[in-house]
């Protein structure tokens, strides 16, 4: 127990020292390093993929499920995406230093704001490999000096993938501790490493609800949490026949296993009758397991009933609850009630049906007239992203670059003193 | 217990409830209700006084010291402070709806931000009664919930300024509790307040070191903190003989019992002989106590010894520390372990020394040739303040409407589906 707290503290202190320098580093010299970490991948498949081996015998020997035997794996076309995504991050602006609103004020000081890294971040993440690298990556280009620590099934891919990151930095002359990846799978170290505001600015938590929820419990550093998505299509009475059935269909059926899927449909009671057969045949024909409320179920003998859990269900499967409601106040009103602040999206021609919709739910985002399946880091602009946060403090949706960042002010002056 | 348990849940749920109003709020309604609250103030001059006076009877009979009796005390002229800012904020523009950078994508849709609410905001304060009017207008104007903690030694002051903001809100037909006040002294409520997740979704100390250290300790809700205020005036080799010693004497002396005072001047080796026996002259000449490294005690006699506990002290005082460094690295990581991330300002006409002090130092304000006594909502164009965040999270510096908002995204399409 004490072995593990002197191991964070170290961490810490490394991760402090390494954030410093990494003031000092040019975007230059952080691009070079990504371009580095590419090729260090590159180089190294068959190193990659070998260790990558190992975790899954091991996973499949302890009877890990199929679900998460596929996140774990890698594979060349896994490892392309890889070197894509940090190419993709190398071409984007650095967001550090940038100065913003430098105005000069009655007084004659001019005041502006300035664009900083938030200094150290953990992120904690489950099986997926590839957060490894993008993590690592995300954080270096915002300036920030990265504690990871992955799932101890995906160990020896962590720290094989580590080995490049590690090169890549030494190689341009930065400090091969401004990404730390933690060696020992002991659970002990997530705790206090959520404990250490002394070090760690922010954390991260990339994984279940489970663990989003124990680290936020614990943590005596902001968590930037991603607790699930529940994730809502309304059809106004006004919406257009077409859009609605693309948009719901798109939002439900894109990939089912993903946050921003559509896991529950309401539909205006005034829409039912011009949308819903059309729709219901489609999602039928694709497969989808439909539960409905008592209304819906009278559209087809194929829907099951819904019970008050489904509504509460985010299931990342093909299965959707419909319910049809009277108004867009009992739509926003069954959102506000089940949803959990991710995305929703409203179909409609109508004016004030849609800035109502914008204004009032809650949400990290709000959609008119497009499918849920947007949500993502990359449709936004923002380039790869670290998750998708649904609190509503610092940063909302999905969260690339600028999320890791925060603003000091500035003020310039000429001598100038306060009244 | 149980009962104050029982309380905040109330107190919780009411907020809740107001805050979905509030959604719905128009910019014209919350400006009236503003305007009203000033008016009701205005009329009701005498009871607040009254009220006011028995506050200071009682905490004098207590022993509260002088300075305390100071906070608390209100009279016409703070009355009058306090309808002013009302107007001030009033007249603001209104955060909330504001969308921004609303841009098309390649696929299509068209994504922005919109700014919004946070939702429900806690203030818990020390005495001065008039947060209670500040924090009750900045949090209605940002479309914010409040619930208002004040100190025990000023209840009758916020009670009485309670009752007027309840009018103001009620005659504009706001639901009254947009802004609660906690009627009970019982401290349990405080700790109860700042676990609340599910209720409250900021929390802001507004007092000394103590209470917020105690807050942010229990806290399962985000902290806005302010810490205390260690800021210091480096003067660079290159600065300005002029423009040195105003704004180092204006940072200290301006007023001494405020955040934003300089504690610890530091003074490039290469600038004492040039700056310091007049900058010195001048502090004694007003009265401040001058303590200094050995090398500064042999400008002047009437220089102090500095122990290294002066170096990490808000003096909040007619004292001054004063170190001489040997160069601008040692300046600023002086600052680095002893300052406390508020506001920092160089004096130089260097123009790689003014950049790196910029870029490097990591407060919540960074200055250059100007005092830190401008660290401040209003002198930045703010309007005016809730507090200032020493924190990196969310918002750094003074906070004022925009600190207490956050940004969704905002999706519009026209039937788009994502590939």
């Amino acid at each position: 127990m004490e072995s593990i707290k002197d191991l964070v503290i170290t961490l810490g202190k490394n991760a402090r020292n390494s954030a410093k320098t990494l003031r000092y580093a040019t975007t230059k010299q952080k691009n070079k390093a990504l371009n580095n970490i590419a090729k260090q991948i590159d180089k190294n498949r068959t190193t990659i993929l070998k260790a990558n081996q190992q975790d899954l015998d091991h996973s499949k020997n302890n009877g890990l499920e199929e679900a998460l035997l596929d996140r774990l794996m890698l594979d060349n076309a896994r490892l392309d995406d890889i070197i894509e995504s940090l190419k993709q991050i190398e071409s984007m602006p650095d967001p550090i230093g940038e100065i913003s609103d430098l105005k000069f004020r009655p007084s004659g000081i001019q005041v502006g704001k300035m664009r900083v890294a938030l200094g150290v971040i953990g992120i904690i993440y489950e099986s997926r490999p590839n957060v490894t690298i993008d993590a690592s990556a995300l954080c270096l280009k915002s300036g920030n000096s990265a504690i990871l620590r992955g799932g101890s099934e995906a160990i020896r891919s962590n720290l094989a993938l580590y080995d490049c990151v590690k090169q890549g930095l030494i190689d341009v002359g930065l400090d091969k501790n401004c990404v730390q990846l933690v060696a020992t799978t002991n659970r002990t170290v997530v705790n206090e490493l959520v404990k250490s505001s002394s070090y760690v600015d922010a954390i991260i938590p990339r994984g279940g609800k489970g663990l989003v929820a124990a680290i936020s419990k614990n943590a005596q550093v902001p968590v930037i949490k991603h607790l699930h998505g529940i994730c809502h299509t309304y059809i106004d009475k006004d919406a257009d026949t077409q859009k609605a059935i693309d948009v719901a269909f798109n939002g439900k059926t894109r990939r089912y296993g993903v946050c921003n899927a559509t896991e529950t449909l309401l539909v205006h009671a005034l829409a039912v009758e011009r949308i819903m057969p059309e729709l219901i045949a489609k999602f039928i024909a694709k497969g989808v397991e439909l539960r409905g409320c008592e209304q819906t179920q009278k559209l087809s003998e194929q829907i099951l009933v819904a019970t008050d859990k489904d509504w509460d269900t985010e299931y990342l499967d093909a299965i959707l609850s419909i319910r049809i409601v009277n108004s867009i106040t009992d739509a926003i009103e069954h959102i506000e009630k089940h949803g959990s602040g991710h995305t929703e999206s409203i179909v409609s021609e109508n004016y004030s049906a849609t800035r109502c919709f914008m204004r009032e739910v809650e949400s990290s985002s709000v959609m008119v007239n497009a499918s849920t399946a947007f949500a993502d880091g990359f449709e936004y602009g923002l380039g790869a992203e670290i998750g998708i946060s649904t609190d509503k403090f610092h940063v909302r949706g999905p969260v690339g670059l600028e999320g890791l960042t925060s603003q000091k002010f500035i003020v310039l002056g000429d001598g100038h003193t306060r009244k």
